[in-house]
């Protein structure tokens, strides 16, 4: 299966040339140091970059005094990686000149191509074409390019390196847009966050933000992943990378933007991206235990919490707090996100009772501003709620006290070594202190947050990694015997015919060509019966009037049938009219609707939602990538708002989620084996019977998109 | 109105000896600085307090330098305010001896009391009775005092004052929680935030945050209002005070905390609050313009950007940026909090792409990193967003560009032109730069937001804030007539009767004592029709199977009368039966709810929801408190998520709104005047019928809460 299929992402070596080079040409050096073309060439001698710079310039014998280079033809050697840093109008034949040296990667700065409208975007196919010829690689055009910090290899020109350069450390960023990711690197910086690597893809017209995930998947330097993109372009490289990432347990916290619907115009009037539909963007990065940052801080937060490298199952939030109020607003936090803060157990809380008869030891657990008398007693509880609370993730609210100087190093000492004893727990400050504080409070290992609200946030998101790595493989999806789609759009019947072959069952039903073979049929099936008419040209039937509801009797069945024909012929008077379908009417289930569309990023995606206004108007509904088993699509069915309408609530009798998770997951494979031509298919609704007694299509409908058929 | 009468607020020079004395005594003064007895005599000190300071202390002559006296009767002018710095169990006296001097106001660090238990609250109690007697107000006990940081008034024993004084300014904070209203202060102190006063109330026996609030909204030194609480103790000062704030057009950001189960459970066993529905809350911060912030840096935001006093009517954004990965997460950001971003005009977009061809010029309005080498294009695209486009706010991205040495100054001054040019309008900025350079912006106007998302936020609370001070008054509510209810829960029938005489319709009903009398009621309104038990011991009827509906003929309804009366008999012998209620069985409406239920902490309260699941599952209900006319009503029926249920979705008619207010809005009235007996109402369903048709109830509950008739 895809998902599975880490194999697809680019093995670490094809872009070590690009990432970790050894040699680096820069095509259009400059002496002047703010210059586009001198800055990556200032960046690497200011900060001892090890490999070799070989800038390319007509006109100097020397840049920056370093030895240049006339032309690409006359550099000494093969770089690994050039970078472009010349106007666009010449980029095209520089790219000629680095792919005839055999160069292995390009850096493009250059702007004017696909951006700016179709010429440029021709231009830039016609180097995509050069560069895939010699097998080169390349990031950009139009990107700030990229910076290895361990190497201080500085592929890059932002300014942003004007106001420091970047302190090493475990996080990788991977980003579309350059300015954002350079803002993030600069938010990273200034609060003393460590960056291994730093890359921005522009146009991608070759590398994408998912070949960067894939290569920081496997760089034993990055141990945390940090992305945004406005618009995946390849799903295949994308969805390997998420799966490498996992594989080898580094958390992915990604910032996919064009959520909104301004915020997609933007997303398209900015590059040429497709902006996938939000849901399903939000439904694979949750299949991959991607954690998606809504803020810029966020995105920082969780990143720098992840990099202690605890991930917990089953996580849950212990706080200790000197403050009642900030206890209250701490476990208002939690619920928000959905971390669970149990109770300590009993036994637990009379101990703590009987240290310090005012504390409240329930959790939050107040130790009160007298455990700042008795510095000892802080160790005592924090042990507490490690020991017998179990909890794996520990907030500690001190406020100010916590950076006193009469109280931080004890304090330190104290928590420190209840830290150190458990190393698999995570623990975060809340204080107030000044820098210097804070970072011996970082150096002993704990994370702080001034913000207490933001710390649980970050903790929740340790969890949501940790339950993502421990997940055991999905159940494989369903075999499905293949179904060879008809070139148009069937009728309700055909389509049902299709299904069945798949296994989805619909409601007893009957094409009838009379009105007195549709009498028969309803006497067969019993009253009441449904009957729509059965034609190949009317999609969708209710709209015509074409559907009756309710038929009590042969009267009633001989009269609808007029009826419909009737509506048909007014309606419809093109149309081949193939008959009347009847069908028995179920009744006692819950209605439901399973459809599928096709994403034009991840390809068939299905969808589960209660009928009628619970999707039309409250929008309550579950998208999974297809194809999926049942034990997916029974997690999806869950996870509505909505679900307890089919567990039972207001004395309902539960329904049969099984036979429903059945036919979804079903129909999830139908989908994925049917190709590019099934523009859609839509079941609604489907009964879904009480337990035991299976779930049923009342209509079906399977649209093909012709133009591809 | 209770909700207008912005009267029943304290006024200012109730706790100006408080708030702003002109001397204090410290009993239990302390000559070590560190002590509480000594910590606000050595901030004073340090910062130069203008009033007298009185120690007291029955074992030295001098404390911390100053005289000191031995008792209180001892001390040689009645000061403004007593600080009671001393064990619990001589409180209680220092009480008496202060009220028999005639101090003005006490505030009480001395802990020990309500929250400790029955014999704690007991002595509070007699304090309380104590200081009313004698007319003085208490702050406490059990709280961390306040400070005024423009007279510099120290009644406070925070240790936060340790790490720094505050800045003055104009953001007052008022604070149930000492450490958390500390945490606050100290927060801002970090940011630079200035602070006008910071009150902590503690177990507020007499004094409450409402008071607070109230003063802060009318000191003129106080021009936002940041408040926390736990439990609202007293609904009549604390509405006071948020309709004093909002005549005074002074915003209030408030953080309410206890919203989730945990945390309520912990802002109980905390304090003595009464922590009341989390959802009426919200609706009763929404009424008045009070903006409930969710975390702590939101609140500080929220409060910095107020201090502008820019709070725009009908609020809009337009986005300036140099990328346009920013420019979509930040219309993401404005469309999450529902802060609108329409398009500039056509023309102006025009006109901009003429200046520069590559600029994206709609909205996000994007004049990419080429402006950099012009920035008078800076002034240029910012005026046309301010001229043009039209928005209230603007938020300009230039990250660390914007703090970059080289475009600083310019930048600064080209922005700067255009928000002089324009002050009533709102001007965010996002920016990476050092401390320096953001005061050097934040002098010019400029708020600077690191993260734009932030920044977003804030903007959309000044819109909030606009709103609510623009409001006009609410409509009147409808006059009803009085109704005197029963001292014991009525029957439905009685129930609907005292409703109709307040003008609620239920549907054509007739009780019917014998089987005979209610064939004749069901021919007379037509089948099919409705049959319920009638007995005033019987509340939830259908829980017994005591509700029949769709009952098609005389033969039903004769089946139907012995069935309702066996199974009364056989789930309830004791109740007393009246006979069987048949009504008219309406259709083609829409089944609403509505009700009202006595919150503990703001009296009767309106609900309204649609029928079954909607308020069941989901939730998705609208409240307020009573009495409100009809235009308030309307705006709860369409406020609720599936209104377009109401407003003809799926193709249904649109029902009856105007009745379905006008229904809501009497019974809000009937509530508020059936006063404290009144438990709760129920009309459970109500049909909304299509537009001009009326809205009717099919069921009524009255409960009335015996103990209390």
């Amino acid at each position: 299966m895809l998902a599975r299929s880490a194999e697809a992402a680019l093995p670490m070596e094809a872009l070590s040339a690009l990432l970790a080079p050894a040699s680096v040409a820069v095509i259009g050096a400059s002496g002047d140091a703010a210059r586009i073309g001198g800055r990556p060439i200032a960046a690497m001698l200011a900060r001892g970059f090890q490999g070799r710079i070989l800038p390319v310039n007509p006109n100097r014998p020397t840049v920056q005094g370093l030895p240049a280079f006339a032309s690409i033809a006359d550099l000494p050697e093969v770089p690994d990686v050039a970078i472009i840093a010349v106007p666009a109008n010449v980029a095209e034949v520089t790219m000629t000149e680095l792919a005839e040296r055999g160069v292995k990667a390009a850096i493009m700065f250059s702007a004017g191509f696909a951006e700016m409208g179709d010429a440029g975007a021709a231009a830039e196919a016609r180097m995509l074409e050069t560069a895939r010829r010699s097998g080169m690689r390349l990031l950009g055009p139009n990107c700030l390019g990229l910076f290895n910090a361990r190497t201080n290899f500085f592929g890059t020109f932002t300014s942003s390196l004007e106001r420091g350069y970047p302190t090493p450390g475990p996080i990788g960023i991977a980003s579309q847009s350059g300015a954002y990711g350079m803002h993030l690197f600069g938010m990273a910086r200034e609060h003393g966050i460590g960056i291994s690597c730093c890359v921005t893809t522009g146009n991608e017209a070759d590398l994408n933000v998912g070949d960067m995930i894939g290569w920081m998947a496997q760089d034993p330097g990055t141990e945390v992943i940090a992305a945004y993109s406005e618009g995946i372009r390849d799903s295949r490289s994308f969805l390997a990378a998420l799966e490498l990432a996992r594989r080898n347990r580094k958390p992915v916290v990604m910032m996919k933007v064009g959520r909104s619907a301004v915020g997609s115009a933007a997303a398209r009037s900015h590059t040429a991206s497709i902006a996938g539909d939000d849901a399903v963007t939000d439904a694979v990065l949750a299949e991959f235990g991607v954690v998606r940052a809504r803020t810029t801080e966020e995105l920082l937060d969780i990143a720098r919490l992840a990099t202690k490298r605890i991930y917990p199952v089953g996580n849950t939030l212990g706080v200790l707090t000197i403050s009642g109020g900030a206890g209250v607003l701490t476990s208002d936090a939690a619920e928000a996100v959905g971390l669970p803060m149990p109770a300590m157990p009993e036994a637990a809380q009379a101990e703590l009772r009987a240290v310090l008869p005012f504390c409240a030891p329930q959790n939050p657990v107040d130790c009160t501003a007298q455990a700042l008398n008795d510095l000892s007693l802080v160790g005592r509880f924090a042990t507490a709620l490690v020991e017998q609370g179990g909890y794996s993730s520990i907030l500690a609210f001190f406020t100010h006290t916590g950076g006193a100087a009469s109280v931080a190093p004890r304090l330190r000492q104290e928590l420190g070594a209840v830290r150190a004893a458990h190393p698999d727990r995570l623990f975060v400050l809340s204080i107030l202190a000044n820098p210097d504080q804070i970072r011996t409070f970082e150096e002993e290992g704990f994370a702080v947050f001034e913000d207490p609200s933001r710390g649980v946030a970050a903790l929740h998101a340790m969890g949501r990694f940790g339950e993502a790595f421990a997940a055991p493989a999905p159940a494989a999806p369903p075999e499905v015997p293949a179904v060879a789609l008809p070139e148009r759009t069937p009728s309700e019947a055909e389509a049902k015919r299709l299904l069945a072959q798949a296994g989805i069952e619909a409601a007893p039903e009957c094409a009838c060509a009379t009105a007195e073979e549709a009498v028969a049929a309803a006497q067969g099936f019993g009253f009441p019966v449904v009957m729509k008419i059965l034609s190949p040209d009317i999609l969708h039937k209710s709209e015509i009037g074409g559907v009756l509801l309710n038929v009590a009797d042969a009267q009633g069945v001989r009269e609808g049938f007029a009826l419909l024909k009737q509506r048909a012929a007014e309606a419809a008077p093109q149309a081949r009219i193939e008959g009347v379908l009847v069908a028995k009417q179920l009744s006692g289930g819950v209605e439901c609707i399973l459809g599928v569309h096709r994403d034009p990023v991840f390809g068939p995606v299905a969808m589960f939602g209660l009928g009628g206004i619970f999707v039309e108007v409250l929008k309550d509904v579950a998208f999974r990538r297809c194809p999926f088993g049942e034990d997916v699509a029974e997690t999806m069915i869950r996870s509505i708002r909505g679900a307890p309408l089919l567990l039972g609530a207001r004395g309902r009798p539960p329904a049969d989620i099984k036979a429903l998770a059945r036919m979804l997951s079903r129909l999830s494979v139908f989908a994925h084996q049917a190709g590019p031509s099934l523009a859609g298919i839509d079941l609604n609704p489907v009964f879904a019977m009480p337990e035991g007694q299976g779930a049923f299509a009342a209509d079906a409908v399977i649209d093909i998109a012709e133009d591809d058929a």
